[in-house]
Order: C-alpha cells, then sequence, then structure tokens
C-alpha cells in the first residue's frame, strides 16, 4: 500500500469501478478502455483516468486496462483481499435485513455477531447467529442507519447512511420530469 | 424552478445541505457562513457557495446566509414543498424495516402501499397498511435496494442503493488506520 491516501471522491468511487469490473470479468471482458468504464458507471473518461492513477495503473495505449488485475489493485486498495467481520448493533427490522442482505456476505463482509441491549431479544437466532447482549468490544468503524448523530471516541470511522437522502435526489429529478411533461398529479415512488 | 438542470454533483449534495440546515435552524441559529455550512458538511466552502448559487443564492457579505429562507429554496428546488407518497416493494426484513422508518416519513415521504408478489404475505399488515399483491401501478422513480440491475421502460428514474459500497469505503480507511498502527489483528466493523 502506497503511503499517500487516495483523495476522499476517489475512495467513494472504486467501490462503484469495481462492482462494474466484476461484472465485466464475469461477462468473459478481458480488457476494459477508460471510455468504455466511464461509460458504464457514468461518470466521464478523464476522472476515470486520474482515479485509476491512484492505484499506479495507466492502461495501455490501444488496448486499454486489463481487468482481472485492475480488479486486483482496487481490492488490494479497499483492502479486500481480507475478510472483515462485521458486528451488527440493533436486531429490529433493519438489523434482520442486514444480516441477511446477501450483498454483504458476497463480498466478503461476514456478520461475526448480532447484539442487542434488548434483554428480550438475547437469545434469539437470527441468520444462523444469537443474538448476544450490548457489551464493550473492539468496534473500529461504524456504518451508521440511525437518524441520529452519534458521539465516538477518537479514531473510530463513522459513515452514515441516509436513506431518505437518496430519495429526495429522486423527487430533483421527478419534479423535473413533472415539469417537463407538464403533469399535474401527485408523484409516486417506489422502493423496491 | 428554474429551466437549467443543476449538477448531478450539487442535486447529490443539496440533501446533506438540508439536513444540517435543517439542525441550525432547530438550535436557533438565524444565518450562517459559506465556511460554516462547509465545516458541518464536510465540503469545501467553495464548493458550497458554488453548489448555492445553482439555487440563485449569493449570501450577504459579512452576514452570510439566511438559514430559514436558504432551507425554503432547497426544498423546493428539490421537490420537497409536497409530501410524495411512496411504494415499498418486496415487504421482506427491508421493506419492514423501510415501512416503519422513521426518516421517511418525518421528510414527507409516507408510506402509501406495501406490495409483494409472495400470495402468502397479501393482506398482512405492516405499519399501519396490508400488503397488497403487486400490480401494475404509475411508478415513475425506483430506489432500488436489491442487488440486482433492473430493467425498467424508458422515462423511469432508477438509483441503486448498494450497502456494501459504503462498508467498501469504510474498509480503505481502516486498512490505512491499521498499517499506521502497525496493528496486525483482523479489523472488525460495526453497523449499528
Amino acid at each position: 500500500m502506497d503511503d499517500r491516501p487516495i483523495p476522499e471522491a476517489t475512495v467513494g468511487r472504486l467501490p462503484i469501478y469495481l462492482r462494474t469490473l466484476v461484472e465485466m470479468a464475469e461477462n468473459g471482458v478481458p480488457t476494459v478502455s477508460s471510455e468504455s468504464l466511464a461509460e458504464a458507471t457514468g461518470f466521464n473518461s478523464a476522472k476515470v483516468r486520474k482515479d485509476l492513477s491512484h492505484l499506479g495503473s495507466y492502461g495501455t495505449r490501444g488496448v486499454g486496462y486489463d481487468v482481472a488485475y485492475l480488479i486486483h489493485q482496487i481490492r488490494r486498495e479497499l483492502g479486500l483481499t481480507q475478510h472483515w467481520p462485521v458486528v451488527i448493533v440493533g436486531i429490529g427490522n433493519l438489523g434482520h435485513a442486514l444480516a441477511n442482505y446477501r450483498g454483504f456476505a458476497e463480498r466478503g463482509f461476514r456478520a461475526a455477531a448480532l447484539l442487542d441491549n434488548d434483554a428480550a431479544k438475547v437469545g434469539e437466532e437470527v441468520a444462523g447467529l444469537r443474538i448476544r447482549s450490548l457489551v464493550r468490544v473492539g468496534i473500529r468503524s461504524i456504518l451508521n442507519f440511525a437518524p441520529i448523530a452519534l458521539a465516538v471516541p477518537e479514531g473510530i470511522s463513522v459513515r452514515k447512511v441516509d436513506l431518505a437522502v437518496e430519495l429526495q435526489i429522486l423527487t430533483y429529478y421527478e419534479q423535473r420530469k413533472a415539469a417537463l411533461l407538464d403533469v399535474k398529479r401527485p408523484g409516486r415512488a417506489a422502493l423496491g
């Protein structure tokens, strides 16, 4: 691993490149141009080239990037060459959904423990694990789905997932479509 | 509403500004500088000023932006001055969690219907609504939580929420922290 940190915006795009490249590899695509990768991900090709240059990957003129090697480089950079045990805290509906979410296990995020501070839930089995009571454990990174700000000790990374933000982005485009079509009926969105 | 579309990256940041401004308003903050808004949201202040200029909002030198008015402008731009009925498709664990998610209802996204193609679930009551069978309905925007690509008719907006992407961003930083600390034990992440 290089000592220079990669820009935060690039880190945010690496998982998107990875997902796209894995799909390409599954379809037997051996090499990819920055233009094709840009089209498949929705980023512009100059940004794609710049992002991948942070991995030390520059592609070959007229050929592009080797898909398998690029997947390896991104996995290494994101720390995905190891398995990451995940602790799920709060086993309500969302906790159940996360414990059973295929998209985690498939990508090396194995639920190692389920914790809840509700004594009535302790001992119940979910996704093959028993719910345990919430005690001090060696947590270092938190992905927070609760619509509250968390106060955490120094050195703990927190990312907040706010599901309403995504809906608000959709309403922006929905409103524009409605204005263009001059449709006056109320919009309707689907979560699926 | 202006006819010129706002850049996609700006649209993605507007809900973040909105959340921060609403918190400020609740704490009685009347005006905010672009620097303070930058610090609270984590974006740089030049980007904040540029983003808000798309709303026609330039602030007042030495005073900043009027918090209440800026909230109004962002809500109007995002189409949040109306209520958006939401249909939840697939009432498994995640569907239950979404139907009960406080963060939606609080921000004008009311679950209007719950749909599932599993006949065994039809009729069951969740969050005060009965699950109905999945039929053709007038869906215009889809927020997809399923780890699959959706094929949709033209004119339907789709945004994909991939919960694993957020975890992969955390592992990047976790790996760097571990390298800096020269800690060799496996990492552990928490979802809470």
